[in-house]
Formats: C-alpha cells, structure tokens, sequence
C-alpha cells in the first residue's frame, strides 16, 4: 500500500490536539468509534504526550520449542527488525494479543528506541523494567508491567503487517497520538482532515472551559453555538485576552 | 421518598472518618458488607477526599440513532440535569453499567461542576481530559481515562432515580464518602450513627497505631478491649500527650 | 520439610538484581516461567523494593457465621498467628483466592508488621487504609485498595502452608523479591545460583544499557555476546570508567 | 412516549427470521452495530425462537436492609408489576447489571408468565430452577443459571423504563427476537422494515445455502449479485423446486 | 474438629429438595448468602443430582520442577489420597483456584471414583475426557472441559483442609448438593434444619406451582401467605388430588 | 517454509486418539504445555472429532470506513482465500483476537466449506446461524455464537500466516486435533511421534480403565508400571479378551 501523503503541518499540529478532541473528530468526520487502544495506559502519566506514524510489531503466543528462535540475536527476528528499521518520530505499536505474561520491552530494547530517536512504544500487553523505563524519557504504553521477558509467554511473528492493537485495527502509516487518557490512532488518510478540525475545536474548547470556570453555564454556550463562536472570534480578534 | 434529615454536623463530622471505618460501620450497625463502589479508583490520589450526598444519573448503552439526542444541547438531556440542578456540595454518581468505552465528563462538564460547586463526582465507567482533570481539584472517581466521549458507547436516559454504581444501589439522597481506598455510599438513614461511631472509632485508633508503632502489641490491643479503651480515656483525659 | 539453608550473602546480592533479571535467571536456570505473581503491583512504586523469605498465610472465602472466629482477637486466628510469629526481614504472602471484596490489612496490621521489622506484604487480592499505606514505609501490594475489611469477603484458614498467590506456588521459605515490576518468588532451592547469576546478569546489563544509549547497535552485543563479554571484561579490568 | 403503530404483519413476518439476518438489516438499514444482547444464551437451545414487543424491568444491587421491601409480596414491587401488567405476546427483558449472584426469575414466576401468556423472558444475569425451567416451554435467555434468589444479590428498581440489557439500549416497545444464536432488540420505529428486507434476505438465502451445498461457488454469487436474484426469481417463479 | 452428627434421614431428604430451596433456606436459616459454587456447571446436565458430606482436596499453582512429585504414582499424593480414602457417598470438592489449564480428573480416575462408590466431583477449574465422562455416570461439575493434564497447569498441595471453591468457604463434613443449577454446600451444623425446611418448603412450592399454572394469580398467594398454607394443608388432608 | 512431510498413517493414528491423550504426549515429547485453544468448545459436542492440517485466516479489529472491502466479494478477502483455496481435509482455523462481537462464519460459508471437503472450523471469537449449524454436520469451535455479521466487528487481514488462536501458537500446517474436551495443536515436526506414542497410551489406558473400573486400584497400575505393561501385553497376547 502507497502511503497516503500527509500535509507538512498535519504532525505539528496534532502536537496540539488531546486524544478526546481527535476521538471527537474521527466520530464527526468518519463516523469512527473505535479508534482508542483499550485498556493501556502510560508508565508515566507524566511522560504521555507523542505523535508519529505507525511501525507495527505483531506477537503470537509462545511455542516452547521456539524459544532460541524469539532471541532477538537472529537478524530476522521480527522485533530486532522493528526496533532497527523504524525511522526517527516514527511510533512503534505492538499486537500482543492482550499477553501479560512477558514484557515485550525492557530498559535495553528501550534505549536503543531512545537513540534511534523513536516517538513513543505501545503495546497491548506487558512491559518490563517498570522502575527505570519511568525515568528514561520514552512514552510507553502498556497493561501493566511485569518482570519475565517477552520469551515466557510470547513470540515474534511479524513486522509491517495490518495489527489489532487494544480492540483498534492498525495499519502502518497510521497516525497515532498519545496522551494521559490512551492512545488514538487516525487512519493515514484522514490524519489532515482530523488535524486541522481538532486543533480549531482545541482553541475553541480552551476558550469555553476559561468562560465556564467563570461562571458561564452551560446551556447555549456548550457544545459550541453560533453564539459561541461568534464570541469565541471576537476574543480571537481582541487578542485573545485574559479570561 | 421524602429525605429524611441529617442531623447538623453528620457530614463535617464525616470528613475525619475514612472510608475503611465507614465499611467496618457499616457492617456493625447494619450488616452491610454491599456498599463499596468496585473498581474505581481516584484520578488523582492526592485528590481524593469528599463528603456529600448524591445525586444520581443513570446511562443506558447507546444506540446509533439517538446520537442527536444524546447531546447536552437539549433541555431534557439527564447529564445536563443533573449537572445544572444538583446542589452545592452534593456528589454526582453516575451509573453507566460499568461500560469504559466513552468518558462521561471531560474537562469542560467538570469545569462547570466545580463552578457549581460539587463535590465530587463518581461514575462506574471511563472519563476523559485525565491529563487536565488531575489537576482540576474536584475528586473524580472512576475505572479508567478513555479519549471517546460518552456518545460513542453510552447514553444518558435518566437522574434522580434508584441507581446501581460498582455493585453498590444508591439512592438519590444517601452519603458518599470518598479516599483513596475508593468510595463508600452510606443509606441517608444510616448517616448519622455512622457519623457519631465513626468518628469514634477513627480518635480510638488513631492511639491504637501510634501505641502499635511503638511495640504495643495486638493481643488484647488491637481491635479495643476493655483495657484498650481505659487506657484510651485515660490518655484523652491527660489531655491526648504524644505517644 | 527441613529449610534448604541458604548461602550467607544470597539476600544481600539480590537486593542489587531486578525481578526483571531473576525472571530470566529462573528461565535460564530451571526453565520456569511461572513465578511473577500475576495482577499485583506496589501501593507506592517510589517503595516497592524488598528481598525476604515468604511467611505464608492463607485466606477462603467467608462464610457469615464465622465473623466472630475471624477476628484476629482469638489466639488461633490465622492472621494474628501469622503478623506475630514471622521472622524480622520475612515477607508476608497472602492467598486471598484473589479476592478484592475486603483488605487484608489495614494500617495498623502494618504498622505491627513495621515494629516486628518485617520487610514487605504481598496479596493477591485487596488491602485497606491505601492512602495512610502510602507514607508508613512497608513495600506493599495488592491488586487494589478497597475500604471493607476482610471479614466481608475473606476468611483466614492457614499459616505456613503452601500457597498460590497470583498464580505462582509459593512455599513457607521461598525467597520473594519485588520492586516496580512486581513480584518474583525464587524456589529457596535455588536462590544461592540466582542471586548469583543475576547479580552478573545485571552488572553485565548496566554496562551494555550504557553503551547501547551511546549508540552501540543492538546486533552482535545484545543479548551479550561473546565480544560483549571480552568489552564488559575489559571495562571492568579499566576500573569501569564512565560510557 | 407514544408507540409507533407497527405494520399489522410485522411480528407474522419476523418470526421467519433469524436474529442473524436481523443483525444484518440493523446494519444496513440504520448502521446499528449494537443490538445483540451479550453474553446470554437460551436455557434450552431446542426452544429459544421468540418474537415480541419488550417490556422492561430493571434491577440494582441489593441492600441489606431492604430484604424486605424486595419481596413480591408487596404491590409496588417492580417485578411483580412487571409480570402483572405484561400484554400477552410481550416479553419480559430485565436489567440485571450482569450481576449473577441470584437468579431473576425461578419456575413458579416462570409458571405465571405462562399463564399469562408471555412469549419470552430475557435477563443479563442469571435464572434459577434451570432444570424444570427446561422442559416449561417458555423461552428464557440468560449468562446462566445460578441456586440464590435474586434477593440474595440484586433488587427491582423498575418497570418500563430504559435499560440496558447485555449492552443493548431497550425501550418499552422495541422488538425483540430470539433463537439459538442470542436476542436482538429491533428499534420499534424500525421493525416494519426489517421485518420486510429480513423475510426477503432469509429466502434469497436459504436458496442460496441450497445450491452453495451443490457447489455453486461462493464468488459471483454470495452475497447475492444481480446474477444470484435473477436466478433467485427465475426459481421462485418456476414455483420454488427441490435444487 | 470432630462432625456434628446428622439426623439420620437428612441427606435423604435432601434428595428432595433443590440447590434453590436449599440457598433459599440458607438465607432464611443463617443469612447465608454465599453458599452456591460459582461458575461452575454439570457436565452432563442430565446427570446433575447428588447428596453428601465433602471430602476436600486443595491445589496451587503447578512449579515447573515438581511435575514429578505432581504424579499420583507418589503414595502422599494428596489427590491420590483425596480419591483412596474419600468415604462411599461422599463428595469430592477440589479448590483449583479457578485455574483451567489442566483437568483435575480425567476418565481413569472418575473410573475409579465410581467404583469406589463416590457421589459427585466438583471444582472451581477444568476437568478432562469430558466426551467419556459426560456418560460414565458420576455427576461431575468443573468451568469447562480441556485437554491437557492437571499437571500442566495446577499442583496438589493438601486433603481435608478448609478449602475454597468457587467463592465457597467448605469444610471437610460440610453438606454439598448439587442438580442443574449448580451445587450448594451447607455448613454441616445446618444441615438437619435446612434438610428439614427445604423438604416442606419443596411441597409447597409444587402445590403452589400446580396452581399458578392453572391460573392462580400470584398476589396473596406466592411467596406462601397465611392462605396458601391453608390451602395447602387442605389439599394434603384430602389426598392431595391432582389440581 | 516447506512443510515437513508426514508419516502416510498420522492423519489416520491420530483418529483414534483424544485430545487429552495428545496433550499429555505434547509435555511428554517435547514440555509443551501450551497447545490447547483456550475457551473455545464445539458447537455441537456429539459432533466435535476431527483431524487435519491447519489453514489459517487472521482478523483484526473492524475499521468503519473499511466496511466495503470487508466483504468476500472482494476477490482478495482473506476470508474468501481461505475458504476457497484451503484443501480437502484440511482444518480453517481463524484467530479472531478473542473478539465476540460478531461471528466469522455462518450457514452458508459453512454450507461452501462442507462442499470443499474441509474437516472443520475453529475461531477464537464467535459464529452465527449456530442453530442451523448444529445440524449441517461440520465440526465449529467457537467461544460463543452471536447474531452480528463479522463485519460488525472484525476485519479480515490475512491468510496463510502464523496466528494466536486461544493462546496458541498455530502455523499452516500444524495439525489440529478436537473432541468434546477442545483442540490441541500439535506442531508439524511432532505430529509423527505424538500419533504414534499417543495411539499406544490410548490402547492401555482403554485396559486401564477397563480393569479400574471392576476395582483395579490406582496405587502400582496408573499411571502405568512395570506390572501395569506386562498385564497390559499379556492381554494384548491372549488377544484382548473382556475385562
């Protein structure tokens, strides 16, 4: 599949938009409702914010006769592949059918995603070394952390290939934006259209939650009326002053 | 169901009694083992006190054609009742079947109750805007952050009624209570008793720990003898000194 | 059963290897994948580290007209046998059948647990007073905090038993070992060889997470190799200078 | 609200209609992905085919002290209103929460919705005297069976409300049908046209599976192509001969 | 603990009385709410009826290295012992933790199980040769059925200990019955009177039963009023004719 | 990867050996403890025996705008390959990410594959049209059966790959095995050596079980011995006499 090509600013912009505000737009303008990775949250809460097109990373269940052949030593083990062909900003993403029972990355496999300038790692299973990935500057998004490695429990089968990740298909390309509330993934094709809406409802949202703290109710004035945006554009035309 | 009244300091009395005491009262005055809301737990930990009685609303799955009136635009819409007509300091608990597939408030509707001046509010389901709401100051309880909003999994069909939230019937009326060990939703005619042993019970170990911690021990301690308690009185009558 | 005695530094070298490493270790050493117990995680993961051999107690469900029994007040209750009989530097391990409908400690179980310098608890189901846990300093985990006590839901039947506990078979005796990635139980008989080989394991990993930040490829050093080997001899003979 | 009138063949019409065809229209015809109720199954696989109008009755946890008030016994109790007031034809669909700590319905309130001529009863928690229930001829879906009365778990807050039930919103009036592969719930302002596009669809394709069991290959013909209905009427106007 | 003796014709008149009356009159007797095995099921519903005093048997987690001693070929295997010494009549409860990744029995030791004279096998995990078993006779409950041997997944650790099963607390001598709804175990010291009461409230409730079907409305009827027992011992006094 | 061949008789051995025959060979021959699809049963279990090689189909989760190409008429939909290109005897195993929310084959693919000459269908998710199904003579597996089309909830994205079914690890070319108890998943290279051991276990185990149930005891005969084989030969010698 050619990769649908992406407005210079669609990334930059998306820096700027909450998961809430895209799930928001991708059920307006595609009617889709099923593009949040369920049950993975961020290791550190405060380290969750990323954006990046998609490398996908698919696990099956383990096989304990495979073991020597999971070991990433082997050049066409499926994860060595990823982790070394990923380009920078790009966003790893990880089918692990749900596993706990091994953690698909540790400090090691971490840092090298660290210096080959990678976005941010989710799976929808275990991570490992919990304690220091915390501090290591990586968005990482898992179910929970646990101590046996990936090997006790699953197996590599593939890279690039159409994933489920979390209840959401991903294919690579996509768009995936992170956040303390999980992770969205945008299909490719609609990342410009989802990015430019979402930043202008970002805006808008900002200014309603100042005029709501104030006082404002909400009847009329939330979810956005033409009231408020005629407002809302007066305040953008006055500077934007203090609320 | 008139309410039937509480008597004057029963909340603020509340306020120094945790929620673990609450259980143990509970269970004591009336038998009551069912009054813990399960699985939910504080957005923010640091944030996770309140006292309050509640306000109920109740969500239904969703259904693809009742997107339109889903929306808090209309008058008639339940969250937007309960949002703007429950009273200062009251707690909005909301039943949404324990389903996690959209929030049901985000940072602009809790923006709205802490104007409002709400307590708490607690669902047995997701919210969204986790990032923002963590530093919000309103506790907010529940089983997880989701980006969705509530349209795209669940559907508000009514306030004010007999509720079920995390296991626990709650009626319109009757006291919650909240810490981090979660939420407990005491029956309006239980409040005051619970309130006055309680509290009780709180001062009572409040000198059992600080005896245990330094080597008092269990036996015929912990939980209060006879002994337990003349001692107890005898140091409130000295005046409480530093154990 | 007698005690397999163990060598005298075994507990001091594992306080320096994650239970990450011992993971592997008891892969490598006895092809176990089985001993991370599963679903649990630390109260405060800023004090989730300990070592110790396991003092074992065992909860089932409760039936109602046994309250009165359950209550730590009588000489042969389980739990009071158990908080007053581990040895200092033990670790308490609880079978709770994995339920979370009442905790079995609250802080002043652990504050008694602290004076009898014990040096962790861990149940596979709920404890209580999670926020006072939070701060007393014992590394605890559960599945979750809740409010009940345990005479709502569980019922102590046994100490020093064989248990399961998350799914792991845990013998009185056994070395547990936590920290942030959870907790890993050593059969006592090999703890001498793993604490061993993990401590070499981890000294190993330091130095290639080093050089792996600085930009040393994964292929041909990760897992170590032999060359890996002759690099981390040769940093070691240097006196370990800085990477 | 009012109920739409339903076309007067419309209920005739569906019960030659499987809830798999169903599911397909509800897509088609209003993109409805969400109206099969979850996890519940008939007791009796030999008799679970049903149609009907719903009526509801919903259920919350219990509370210890509302025992009592529970009982059928008393006029205002919402499922003896519910199995009173119940039209002959309709049938009985409860919101248990999913709870399964007691069971709804037992063989004598399944007794009096024989006589009164009820067409099914459908709950997402559990029944009791399954064994009889079996050979009782009504149809009953449930998760399963269980010994407990529902007073030992759950307690009637309801009748003819919204509910969720296996997590499908369900109006008083919406239609349900049931067989062996579970209950779905048709909008009531959608039934005439599912009605008339599912008898269609289920006889295109009980000719379809006929010749797909004599090898007609799937492409080109199933789903139905132009090819497939010219034959289709070709075979229904030469007046529907053994293939 | 030495047996309370039973009336010497209560296991028979328990055959009578159903898993229903029987958590009916638990709640009735001892507010025993929690007394029926929880997710399991007979495997052979039609073969689902049986009576008798629990014989326990307790598994954990199985350990890689004991798979050995796991055999049965060891004389102190405690599910060997469990199966030689279980007296005739008697109920084999097995505590599996909930595990499903082994079978506890499979048909070599049902075989034996029924030459033995044993009255029903149930526990909270899996069994095996369920094809085999469904016809050899011995009521058998489980979750579910699966293939691989109990040691691939569990390990036996003790006999005649207070066990769990299935959120059941059970006691060597408690009381278990079982039929298609599941199996309930009364406490031993209750069986007389709760024998007793469910034999009479079984009568009644058929007598009542017979009626509804013919058209008793339920109000003032069922639950049993003052008049129902008038009415019933009249039609007991006069032959109980056929209604 | 070229397919190891098989022994001419295998397919044929294996006819004649269970499920949980099978899997204790699997540990047996080669520590594999994990090869049975977790939660899955036969739809029919008088009709659940089968053998074959594995062609397997992958789904991910549903797309919404990918709804069109969804569809098997597309001539590149996986669902249509496999269907169309799996060989006589052969056995469709489909990894549905565990994922009920729709069923991936109904009457009329399984009326195409019955025609095709396939040996059975398993899905670690849901079927539909499971009453026609029960009767049309293909062993199905499945969790569950449900009304929704496959496209309600799933998408299909490839065929002939490695999958995770049940928490297995399934290659094309593995042969699978079910009977009442499940399906086990023997690894290609081991399919030789588990029929023929298997098939040998099954012959004394039948003479086991025969003996033990005219009161053979356990202790010295099973799991068999010395003695148990010599007896076993010995009747195997005076040609299999009743027992």
């Amino acid at each position: 599949m050619t990769e649908t090509p992406l407005a210079p600013d669609t990334l930059e912009k998306l820096k700027s938009v909450s998961t809430a505000t895209i799930s928001t737009q991708l059920i307006k303008i595609a009617g889709m409702r099923t593009r949040t990775v369920r049950s993975v949250h961020a290791i550190n809460p405060a380290n969750a914010s990323f954006v990046g097109p998609v490398v996908t990373l698919r696990y099956g269940p383990m096989r304990e006769d495979l073991d020597a052949r999971a070991s990433i030593v082997h050049e066409d083990n499926p994860t060595r592949k990823a982790i070394e062909t990923a380009p920078r900003g790009s966003v790893l993403m990880i089918d692990m059918h749900g596993d706990t029972g091994g953690g698909a990355l540790g400090d090691i496999l971490v840092a090298r995603l660290i210096y080959r300038g990678i976005a941010a790692a989710v799976g929808d299973g275990a991570m490992r070394d919990i304690g220091p990935l915390m501090d290591m500057g990586l968005p990482v998004f898992c179910k929970t952390g646990t101590a046996p490695p990936s090997s006790a429990s699953i197996f590599a089968v593939g890279v690039q290939e159409p994933i489920g990740c979390g209840g959401v298909l991903v294919y690579p390309g996509d768009i995936a934006v992170g956040d303390a509330d999980g992770v969205v993934v945008i299909p490719r094709h609609l990342a410009d259209k989802v990015a430019t809406a979402g930043l202008e409802q970002e805006q808008v949202e900002a200014f309603i939650k100042a005029r709501v703290l104030k006082g404002e109710p909400i009847a009329g004035f939330y979810p956005a009326t033409e009231r408020t945006m005629t407002e809302y554009r007066a305040w953008v035309s006055s500077g934007r002053p203090a609320i």
